[in-house]
């Protein structure tokens, strides 16, 4: 621990009470490492503010003594975005203990939250006004609102919806200077110049700590309709989303699966079983909701997924008939990484390109995958709809044991090359954080990363917010 | 003109050909004029680059010689914010001759459009292949793409799709050092750091230039309802809103105007009339559409307005039988700013506070304004459903011919403290440019001054970006 470390340490106590900060290896250590295991951090102490005032206060003491802070959620980031340097040189800036939702507002459509709200937490206090947040996905449980927007986090919900982008009203941010950015004025509309609230969306916290966050509500679901396809090709995958979102703006969920995942599914996941009889090279799995009740969306579904059959687009499908075959439909989606890890090793890549792109992109992409590493399996599932996929190289059964840190990079390489010569993007949702970075400097465009790392200085000068992460 | 004005001219017409190069007075006069007419710029030369190319290039010589470049589109601006400094010590950049539609997808549902393009030539271009643009605005046959999104624009149809920040799918732009930034990739998710986009968007031209943006695109209407309606009290017409909005997705415009505002329009404007029997002292203009043909839209308008009347919440409604009485109405509801100039002088405000705020805002703030400068009327007409309206001062029938000048300021302040203690904006659509900069430099948080001038600098270190606009 350093002796700046050690006095803001000690003005952190003074300022937040013994209790909010934590400085035993016990309490830390949890926190210290990210949601995979795999990136391992080190801080001498974490500090838990409990208003944003404190935050505002924790960050002026880290600036006036140049000590580096991380600021930290749910802990369920994907690209190590949260986990703090592993040289010890940051504190961890817990934001779980601002945690209240400051209203719900059904008339106005509007919930505003504080960073530390668990996202589950929110569709439940939406719920109970009879509205609905509709970003979800599978982190729901731990996942907080503030990492939420710091991230612009996806799901599986975006088809409709939209990233956090398009579901943030409003951010209340502390700034790198500890002034405090109020954005949760709840105007519609307001052409007081840069959007501030904008740029701290999918910031990853490197430019501030966001406190408290208004977001869009939408009418709750009234009622659902689910159903698996079987397709030939993500391209047909692709003309049967094509078909509905000209009939029904009511698709929500448009999942893309190969064989290869189900097959792995139904291996390792117990409870699962084949959703579809006879053989299909790949699947779609589509939920279709409405908040008007009465109406009967899934009749309307099959209705549709009917006329796509006789029109040969599918090869079959098969409705969801009640609530249960519908989640269990949902569960063999949700289960395909699990499925994957424990078939062996696998490198998971979160990418997209353009909608139109993807259907080949995921056919030739992983033929020359499998070409360039023999022995590999390489599949894309996921959001085919959004253009984004989660394409997954998984190691063949004679790979190597340390195949993973032996090959990975060089794979992961030759995939990100990939999507860059396709126009796309080497993270979709995940953001950049540590994992990334390195290739983001690679690939970057040389205007943007210029542009990136001026505002960076610009609103940071003193480097003291989430460093060593997503700048190149 | 100085010595580096004249070098960068003449290195101008060797890089984009002489007849792209501006210089006689009669030429540039229309342009150094904003659209009210009331900001009298100068400038020794208007440069016309035809492509993104010769926009950079353009750039890159400004920077060298440190000139400032004022970029310019259909110059329809409200607040001046394309208008020269009356010093004459910045060349017009004119991005009229980039005009291109380079792409309109129907199944994309994507436009790509240069800066230059009249958004009713994009409106067209979107009809022809079955899709539409949803915003629109006056000033839609010359108003230009890249100003619609510099300034974040807004118009009628908010209320549905949102300003040009939620329209947007991603923008080109020359950068101030000469840099492309290249957004155009039609990726529907991307999280590789700050958005450039969403920065660019409303920037004013102050952090680069505009030069193409990709446009989301909608299905066309198939059919619309319009109807107008009679309230007692801006709260019955929010009432009312919050009424429609719980049972149908399909109201795109819903704008209140006041019996004053009526009575100027049947006064001064030739063939309008009455839209509705009965004495009312609040009207609303409604239009509900639907993509989807065969759907009695109005019949379904006129059973809610029915339910309504029912319930007390309106006093009185009439549906437009056809489309000619539709269009009737709207005419009302657009000759307003005419009827009053027709009137008098007056004073435009263009201001947003919360959604739910408004209603008493209109009350009280009329009363506050017309109690403090006896003698003038003041009143609220517009986008109620989106918080914004367009509160207007006008001068009494015995004000003296030069209330603007003598008074305006005055008023003005008056009106921008009114909307600041109500926690609303000064500006909701119309931006800052260089009308409303004092105010704005008055009455902005400090923390948001500050963090717009670090980014301002960032990223135009030479201040060639359109100075003196926007930032405080």
């Amino acid at each position: 621990m350093t002796d700046a470390q050690a006095r803001l340490i000690v003005e952190a106590q003074r300022t937040l009470g013994p209790k909010a900060v934590l400085t035993d290896a016990a309490d830390i250590a949890p926190w210290a490492t990210d949601w995979r295991g795999r990136v391992h951090g080190a801080t001498p102490a974490i500090l838990a503010p409990a208003s944003t005032e404190e935050v505002a206060a924790i960050v002026k003491l880290a600036a006036e003594h140049r000590v580096p802070l991380v600021p930290q959620g749910g802990n369920t980031g994907m690209s190590a975005g949260a986990t703090p340097p592993a040289d010890g040189s940051a504190l961890l800036l817990s934001l779980r203990r601002m945690n209240r939702i400051r209203s719900v507002r059904a008339e106005e459509r509007i919930a505003v939250a504080e960073a530390g709200v668990i996202l589950e937490t929110l569709h439940d206090a939406a719920n109970d006004v009879g509205m609905r947040f509709p970003l979800t996905l599978g982190a729901r449980g731990s996942c907080t609102i503030g990492g939420l927007a710091s991230t612009n986090a996806g799901g599986t919900q975006v088809l409709k919806f939209g990233t956090m982008r398009a579901l943030v009203a409003g951010v209340e941010a502390v700034l790198p200077d500890g002034s405090i950015h109020s954005g949760l004025s709840g105007l519609k509309k307001d052409n007081r110049g840069y959007s501030i609230d904008q740029l701290l969306i999918g910031a990853e916290g490197t430019l501030g700590v966001v406190t408290a966050v208004a977001l869009r509500l939408v009418p709750a679901v009234a009622a659902r309709g689910v159903a698996w396809a079987g397709v030939d090709t993500p391209a047909r995958a692709l003309e049967l989303w094509r078909y509905l979102e000209a009939r029904t703006d009511s698709i929500e969920g448009f999942e893309l699966v190969p064989q290869d995942s189900l097959a792995l599914v139904l291996k390792h996941i117990r409870g699962t079983r084949l959703p579809l009889d006879g053989e299909h090279r790949w699947h779609v799995l589509i939920e279709a909701t409405t908040p008007e009740a009465g109406t009967s969306i899934g009749a309307e579904l099959e209705r549709l997924l009917g006329d796509a059959l006789n029109r040969g687009i599918i090869g079959n499908a098969v409705p969801a008939s009640n609530e249960s075959q519908a989640e269990a439909f949902w569960k063999i989606r949700d289960s395909i990484s699990e499925a994957e890890r424990a078939e062996g090793q696998t490198l998971a890549h979160d990418i997209s390109v353009a909608v139109a792109d993807m259907p080949r992109f995921i056919v030739e992409a992983s033929e020359q995958v499998e070409r360039a590493f023999p022995g590999v399996i390489a599949s894309g599932f996921g959001h085919l709809g959004d253009g984004n996929i989660h394409f997954h190289v998984r190691a063949g059964s004679h790979a190597a044991p340390d195949w993973y840190e032996a090959e990975g990079a060089e794979i992961t390489r030759f995939v990100d090359d990939l999507v860059t010569v396709a126009g796309g993007s080497i993270s979709a949702e995940h953001g950049i954080g540590q994992l990334k970075r390195i290739e983001f400097a690679r690939l970057a465009d040389p205007a943007r990363v210029h542009a990136l790392r001026a505002i960076k200085q610009a609103l940071d000068p003193l480097g003291i917010m989430n460093p060593g992460k997503l700048v190149p």
